[in-house]
C-alpha cells in the first residue's frame, strides 16, 4: 500500500489516476480502474449528449461500487458543446469527483462545490496550477511536455515541472505525462507529487475499449514515435506518428492554416483508429510513455504490479543505497 | 552516504557529477567538486591549446588530491580543434576519467583504454547509449530534452529517457539534464540511474568562474526562460532567453541560414557573458533546471545538502508512504 495525501483526501486505495481520454474514458475501463483501487474518470465529451453521459455514469455504477469521477475538458472550438448541460448531468448523477481541463476552473467550481464535489484541475504550467489553487480546487494534475494530448506551449517536462510546482502548490498534486510504470510513480513521488495520472498506459490494457491493433501499436512503438501537431495554432497536441500526423506537420511547416488540415484531423477519423483499428485513418493520441509500455495487462494486474514494485523500489533498491558513513560502521 | 554502482566503480564518494561546460569547467570548480566528494570534469576545449590543458590539469591537482576527470566534446565544426592532441594531453597528465560527448567514442576508447582510463560517454538517445555500451565505454551519461547545451533532436525528456535507457543499459548510467536538487537526484535513482550529472546547478555556485551577474540571472530565471536555437541546423542548443537568442530564433523561423546568425553566436560573445557579466552580449548556456535554482551556495554546501536531503527523502518521506494494508495492521 502507498498512502499519500491524495489517497487520503480522495478516499481511494492507490495514488494512481486514469484521467480523461477522448473515445477511451468509458464505463468498462473506469470501473476496472475503480475496482483495482485506483481512480478512473469517464470522459464527458466522448458521450454525444448530456443524457448519454447520464447513462454512461449509470452503467459504470453497475460495474463498480467504488468511487470514480468524470472528466470535463474545455477546448477551443468553433461550435462548443453544451458544457453547462454536461456539468449538470454530472451533478445530477451524484458523481463526487470531477477533473476539469482546458479552462479556468472558477465558473465550474461555483456550480460543483455546493454539491460536495471535489475538483481536480489539469494544467501544464506552474502559473496555471497556482491560479487554480487560488480559486479553490481540491487538487491539481500537472501535465508535462512528454504527455499525450495537450502539453501546452511551454515545453517543460515533468522532471522540472513537478518539483517546480511542488515548491508552491499546497493542495494534493498529481504528476501527469510520461509515467507508465513503478519507476515513474516513485520518481513522481520523490519530485513532490502525491500521485500519478496515466493515460497511454491505461489505454493499453485489456479493459480499454480501443481496438487491439492500437494497443499492439503502442507496445510496438518507442518513445520516438510521436508527433507534435497544431504547434502553429498554439494548441499543440502530441499524437501517434503515422501518415496523417506526418502530413499535418508537413503542411504546418509549409505555412498551412487550420483550413488546410481540417479534414485530416477530424475527430471522426480518430474514432476510426480507436474503434476499427485503422491505424492510418486519422490522428490518434499517445504519449512518449509508450516507449516504456511492453504489454497489455488487465487493469488490476497493472495497478497491483505498479504499487508492489514501487514499494520494492522504495524499501529495497533505494533504501539499500543509503549507507552509513564508513566511520559510523565500525 | 549514497552508494551506487557508479560511486563504487569510479571510486568517488557521492553519485553526483559536474560534467563538461564550455568556459566553466576550470580547475577551481572541478577541484571544489572533487573536494566535496563528487566528480568534476575540466572542459578540454575551454583551454586554447593542448598545452594549456596540461597546465589546467596541473593546477587542479594542486587544489585537490581527489580524483577528477576531463571532458572532451566533439562538435560539428568547419575548423576542428586538434582533438588528438588534447586527448594526448589528457593521457600524458595521468587523468584516469574522461567524459566524451558529441561523437562515436570508439576511436577515443582505443587510445584511452590502454592507459587504464575510464570513459563516460554522454549522449541523448537510447540508441546511442547502446552503441557506446557495445564499443566498451565504462558508463553512459544520458541527457534529456530539458538539459542545457545540446539536447539532440529527439526531444525525449529524462522522465522517459532514463527508464527507457535503464531497461537496456548494463554499465553504470548517469542521468543528465533537469536535475538541480535532492528531489531530482532521488527521482533519477528511482528511474534506474546510478547517479546524476549537473551543469547549470554547478555553474551557479561560489566556486564557478562565471560572473556574479550570470549566477544572479540563473537564480532570477524560471524554467520558462530558455530558448532552443540551431533547430533548423539540426544541432539544437538550449540557451538562456535573452535579446540575442530571441533574435537567432527569429532569424531561423524566417528561414535564415547559419551565415545569417554566425556573428550572433560567436563563442567570443558567449565569453563576454560569462567573464564580464554582459548578459545580452551573446548566447550563453543554461538549462530548464534554473527554475529549481534559488541560491548560490559553495560546492561543498550544495553537494552535502543534496546528499543528506536525498537520504531523508528515501528513508523519511518515501518510506513513510509505504503502509501496511489495513488487514495486516490489526
Amino acid at each position: 500500500m502507498l498512502r499519500t495525501r491524495f489517497t487520503e483526501e480522495f478516499g481511494i486505495e492507490h495514488p494512481i489516476v486514469q484521467g480523461g481520454m477522448m473515445w477511451v474514458g468509458r464505463a468498462e475501463l473506469v470501473a476496472a480502474v475503480a475496482n483495482a483501487g485506483a481512480l478512473g474518470f469517464i470522459t464527458a465529451l466522448t458521450q454525444p449528449t448530456p443524457d448519454d453521459l447520464r447513462l454512461e455514469i449509470e452503467r459504470c455504477r453497475e460495474l463498480t461500487d467504488k468511487p470514480f469521477g468524470v472528466n470535463l475538458t474545455i477546448l477551443p472550438s468553433i461550435k462548443p458543446p453544451p458544457y453547462d448541460e454536461y456539468r449538470q448531468a454530472i451533478i445530477d448523477s451524484g458523481v463526487k469527483i470531477v477533473e476539469i481541463a482546458g479552462s479556468n476552473p472558477a465558473t465550474h467550481l461555483e456550480h460543483l462545490k455546493p454539491h460536495g464535489i471535489k475538483v481536480i484541475h489539469k494544467c501544464t504550467s506552474v502559473r496555471h496550477a497556482l491560479k487554480a489553487q487560488s480559486v479553490g480546487v481540491d487538487a491539481v494534475s500537472i501535465d508535462g511536455f512528454e504527455c499525450a494530448g495537450h502539453p501546452g506551449e511551454n515545453d517543460i517536462p515533468g522532471l522540472i515541472l513537478i518539483p517546480a510546482a511542488a515548491e508552491q502548490i499546497t493542495v494534493p498534486m498529481l504528476a501527469s505525462g510520461g509515467i507508465a510504470n513503478a519507476e515513474g510513480l516513485v520518481a513522481a513521488l520523490a519530485l513532490g507529487a502525491d500521485g500519478v495520472n496515466m493515460g497511454t498506459r491505461f489505454m493499453c490494457t485489456q479493459e480499454s475499449c480501443v481496438d487491439q491493433k492500437v494497443k499492439e501499436q503502442i507496445v510496438a512503438n518507442s518513445e520516438l514515435d510521436t508527433q507534435l501537431i497544431f504547434r502553429t495554432l498554439r494548441n499543440t497536441a502530441r499524437v501517434a506518428d503515422n501518415e496523417v500526423s506526418r502530413k499535418v506537420v508537413e503542411i504546418e511547416k509549409a505555412g498551412g492554416s487550420f483550413e488546410d488540415i481540417r479534414d485530416l484531423v477530424s475527430g471522426q477519423r480518430g474514432r476510426k483508429v480507436f474503434e476499427n483499428g485503422e491505424l492510418d485513418a486519422g490522428i490518434w493520441t499517445t504519449g512518449q510513455s509508450q516507449g516504456l509500455i511492453h504489454d497489455i495487462p488487465t487493469v488490476a494486474e497493472l495497478v497491483s504490479r505498479m504499487v508492489s514494485e514501487a514499494e520494492q523500489i522504495i524499501t529495497g533498491r533505494l533504501s539499500e543505497l543509503v549507507a552509513e558513513p564508513v566511520a559510523a560502521r565500525s
